[in-house]
This record gives C-alpha cells, structure tokens and sequence, in this order.
C-alpha cells in the first residue's frame, strides 16, 4: 500500500487548475498576452509586405511555434541542429538554423533534417560549406545555405562583398546538394539599444553594407532572393528597410524585462511569460523566494517582482532575497508571487514545462520540448 | 531505410571514446581530480572529528554523490524536496533538505521520502513546522528537523536565542512526527569572500552567535547532537571551529572560477569540470564558440579559457566570443576547447550528461539526475 510519490519530471498543473494552487517554482504564460503580441507584430510586418521566421530558441516550444505558424509566419528559426531536430519532428516543414555548425556529427544531422523538412542554415567560412556539402551528399539531402554577414556585433559573419562572394561561389560549386538561399544578417547587440535613434543607426549601417553586398553578389551573377534577419528591437526597422525580405524575432511573444526597457514609440508588447514561487522565508528585512538561479536566468539582469514595492536584493541557486519599497503591499509565508524573468530565453531554457493560463485559471501545459538542445 | 536521426537526448559519448571526438557543447569531469579533491577534503575534515554531508546541488549526479559516500561522507544535503527524490530512489539512505519549504504538496513529497530513507530539513517558523508535522502525521512518517540560523548571510534563519527556542518548542510539541535534528547555519556570501582573514571574521562572528544560541537550548532542555554548515570556501574554519560537527562542501569536487579565486594557504583544488566547445566561426579578432549562456551560467562571471592566452569577450544564448591575448595560441575551425565554468552548480543544472574522463578518453557517462528539479 505504498503511496506514490509524486513524480516531480512531470508538470505541477492541469487544464481547469487555479493558477494559485500551481506547485513553485514555474513558468506561467499569461495566453491573452502572447496571443496579442504575435498577432500585433505580425500585422506590422505583415503590413510591410515582409515574412515573419519567428525565432524558437526564445520559447523552445512546439506548441507556440505553432501558434506563430498559424499566425502567418511562414516558419521557425533555432540556433542549434539538435533544436531544428525539435520541430522538424514535431511536424514543422520550414526551420533555419541562423547560426554556423562545424564538425561532420552536427552536419550529418542537418543533412538528415534535410530529408524530412526544408532546413536552412548560416556559413561564414568555406570549411563549413564543405562539411555541410559532404553530409548532404553522403545522406542524398538538399540544404539551403544563408551567407551570414557581420552587421557590427562582431561575432559570426563576413564584412565584405568580396568575401560573401567567395562563400556564394563554393555553395554555387556544390550544386545541387547545396543551394544558396540568402543573406542573413542579425546583430544582437543592436536589439537591446535603449533609445529609438541608436537601433535606427544600427540599422542603417546594417542596411548600407548589406546594399553594397548585395549589389556585387548580383553583379556576379547570384540571385539574392531572401534577406533575414532582425530581432524584438529592431524588427520593424528592417521591415521597413525595403532590403529584408523577412524578420526573425522571437522575444516579442514573451517579452522580458530588457526588452521592456527599450524606449519605443509605435508598438507595446505585453509580458505574456512569468516566474511563480513561493514565500518560503520571511522577516522583518526581506522575505525569500523558493526560486533563484536555477529558476530565473540573470545574465541580463535580475527578475523584476510583479508585486507592488518589492523588489530583488539578491539571488542565489534556489532562493531569491526580495526587499520591501515604501507602499509595498504585505506579504506573508506561503504567498506566491509573479517575477517577469530579465531574459526569457534562457531562463524557459531552465524549465521542462510553460504552465499556460487564461485569466485565474491553468488552460494547458506546454512542453519545454527543446530544452537542453545544445547539439 | 529511413535512416535514424540520433537522439539529441542522449549523451554524445561512451567509454573507451576519444575525448576529442565528443560532441559539443558538453561538459566533461576529469575524474583524477574528481577524486583527488573529494579524498584530500574528506581527509582533512576527518582529522577534525567532523563528518562530510557532501552538497549535492554542485553536482546533481546520483553518481558523484555514491563516490562521496564510498569516501566517507555521511550522506548528502540538497535544496529542494524534489532534489532529495532523486538521490532517494537512487538508494541513498541520509538526505538533507538544506533549506525550508512551505506549501502542503512540498511537505507532503518530504514525508512520502521520510517513509523510504533518513530524511531532515531547515525551519525557521512555526508556519513550517506546523505543515511538516501535518504531512508527516498524515503519512505516517518521521521528519528530522533542523533550526536555520541566520550568521550573515540575510536570507533565511532566526537569529536570537529566543526565536531558536521557540522553534524546538514547536518542534518537541510535534514528536514523535517531528525529531529536533540539530542546527543548521550556512553563509553563502562568507564562501565567496577572497581573503582568509575575512573568511574568518565571518566564521568566528557564527561561532559566537551558535555558541550563545546552542547554551540557552541547552539550558532549556534541548539537546543540540549535531550543528552542520559551511562550505567549499570556509568548511576548514567549522571543521576545526569546535562547534560544527558536520560541514556541507558541494563544490570542492568540481571546483569553478569563483571558488578558485579564493586565497587560501593550505589546500588546491584541482578543477574537474570543464565545458566543451567547437570553434565555428573565427575572423582575425576573434573567434567564436558553439556554446553560450544554454551551456555556462555566468552569475559569477564568465568562463575561462584553457587554452593559454584566450579570454572571453561575450556571450549570448549560443555563442562565446573568445579573443586572443599576447602568446595567444593559434586556433582553427572546428578546433574544440575547455572552458572552466565560472560558477559550477548552475551550469551543471543546464546538462543532462557529465562526460567523464580520464586522460584523453572517455571512462563512463553520467545522468545529472536531478537537473531541473525545482519542487
């Protein structure tokens, strides 16, 4: 007669569930947020006559890519083969990898990715159109190539027309394993400017250098049918740019506190995604949240408290220190509490389940399904 | 004849493997200092009179936690109930909760393990007691209690003599449900501190306020068998304090950045967890790696390079910028790297496999059991 304990891999919520009797530390995703933030940047792109590829790796999850999907995107991107593999599986026909692989094992997995689904993937060197050529043709797959192109974040990508040139040139010669699909060009660093002016500059530097680029690929002969790129910060500047084709943002669905605090002017985006803890400790000073750095990501600050006047001291693994302002509303042991995380991406990557609610009540529980996808 | 897509969920590696061709991201353990660091601890504690209750949220690995006990650690500790399930089921018969919990379903999971192995757990209120000795009473079970003291760190724990009586009080009133195990008193932020002179204020601050607290239990008529505390920066100062008769270590056995900035005259340990990372793009000024803030938490800083003259620029979800230094080793594509995490319990939450090795080969693969676990 031995009682079960309960199995702590699976979710802590169900559909109908009160939110308040949701076991902490989770996820909660407020549905009426992330359905008017989809539909309300779609619109906008959409406006521009631009595509929207909205960007998995901020929520990892099958079921909201398809929720984008349903919503006019015409696909996903991720950074990883193994989180491609995710949504490939899951049915999904149009995924980029907006990022650069080296090493057979993750080429191999691309190329077997190509066979089931339209897989497209970034190259900044010709030693990466080597391997992804080699695995396309031992496994019989078609890849589409992006030339990425380093739009001053200093981090993948090539400067200058001659170079971008040469990559067109060695995806042409593996033809037809290899197809050139475009040009990606994505700076992060730009998306999380504060002031409207910045992101603007950043942009059209981004879009001069992409003009001369484009300019000599087509000279040479290479149709450059798709430009991608942009994020939550700078979206509508590259859709209204008349060179990006189509847009890659992916926070916009959740929204965090960066993000939050980017000055704009035009659109508002809701925080659709929440921490939910636990009072566990309290005393005169502060009161302490069963959640911590293995609840919350802190890499672009702390999480922000809903409640009014409260606000974070400290974190460590599993405990936040939250301290009281003037006018913050009492708390007591066993209250719970909505933090709005500092950065979604990583910190859905912490989590195996997005517990989903509409008003005071659970309505479904999403699975975290490429968690972990690092390959 | 569709071929397979490998598993993303499994790990990339097998005994007898070359570490070179284990696939990236991943996180490797040296296991020559895994051991010389759990001995040379173990040995210097032991010399005191004092017992080790390894910390198992450094590790998470049912694993690691039997080669401690094989070394002579009495148990484990870890911070959340659901932590303890897993280092339970896995046959370990002394598990600590290093912390409170409040909310019958977290109460509940502590007496359903209290029923299957030795289980105890931190209060520091009544409200907690009270839950605990609900649970414990509906399931039969009996929970080992602990008081926190707060000795500085501001985040759990009372801190008069007063208070501390009147938990045991509450405790007492709930036997035999309810066993008054001891005390517990852990200062997070006295690990961390970089001078031992400073490490030592802090501990003898703590000895003076559980000397003071431990007389008046004992005046009252309790009787305090076991104080248990301290960690990888101070657990020598507890160890030999007169006072702590059992220290709580976790990260001495994989060592990271942090820890390892520490000035400390008497030991060195060896750093025995490492990330593992492919070089995918490079450019004259940098080069960049396939793992980011989904492979290392930086909330202690960035991870350091092991290859000489290299140093981490940036990082986001997938990428580390490394640029090179004066007498920078030259890299290539496709080159794979160690990093040194910067804090090691965090980043091994973010795995779900710890590669061992010993030399240049792979000697066995480790599940992170307890990865995610947050109830």
């Amino acid at each position: 007669m031995k009682e079960e304990l309960p199995n702590w891999r699976m979710p802590s919520a169900f559909a109908g569930m009160d939110v308040s009797l949701v076991d902490t530390p989770a996820l909660l995703i407020d549905l009426d947020a992330l359905e008017f933030n989809t539909h309300a940047l779609h619109k906008q792109v959409h406006a521009h006559g631009v595509k929207v590829r909205a960007h998995a790796k901020a929520h990892k999850s099958v079921d909201i890519a398809r929720l984008q999907i349903k919503a006019g995107a015409i696909g996903i991107c991720c950074q990883k083969a193994s989180e491609a593999q995710v949504f490939v599986e899951a049915g999904i026909q149009d995924v980029m990898i907006s990022n650069e692989v080296m090493g057979l094992q993750k080429t191999d997995r691309v190329a077997l990715l190509a066979r089931e689904a339209k897989i497209s993937i970034c190259v900044d060197a010709v030693e990466q159109i080597n391997q992804l050529a080699q695995s396309a043709k031992n496994h019989g797959a078609v890849i589409h190539v992006y030339i990425e192109i380093d739009i001053g974040h200093g981090r993948c990508g090539v400067k200058t027309p001659g170079e971008a040139l040469a990559l067109c040139n060695a995806i042409k010669s593996n033809s037809p394993s290899l197809v050139l699909a475009g040009i990606h060009a994505f700076r992060g660093s730009a998306q999380h400017m504060r002031e409207p002016a910045e992101r603007k500059a950043a942009v059209d530097f981004a879009i001069e250098r992409l003009r001369e680029i484009i300019k000599t690929l087509k000279t040479e002969g290479h149709s450059i049918e798709v430009v991608t790129g942009g994020g939550t910060g700078t979206y509508d500047l590259e859709a209204s740019s008349g060179v990006y084709t189509e847009v890659q943002p992916g926070s916009y669905v959740l929204m965090d506190v960066d993000y939050a605090a980017n000055k704009t002017t035009h659109h508002s985006f809701k925080h659709a995604l929440f921490g939910f803890c636990t009072v566990m400790s309290i005393c005169d000073t502060h009161a302490v949240l069963d959640g911590g750095l293995k609840t919350f990501a802190v890499d672009l600050g702390f999480p922000k408290v809903v409640a009014p006047g409260w606000s974070v001291k400290s974190m460590s693994d599993e405990h936040t220190v939250i301290v009281p302002g003037v006018e913050a509303e009492e708390l007591k042991l066993g209250d719970k509490l909505k933090l709005i995380p500092g950065h979604c991406d990583p910190t859905v990557n912490l989590h195996d389940w997005l517990i989903a609610t509409r008003g005071d009540k659970v309505e479904t529980v999403w699975a975290v399904s490429a968690r972990g996808a690092l390959f």
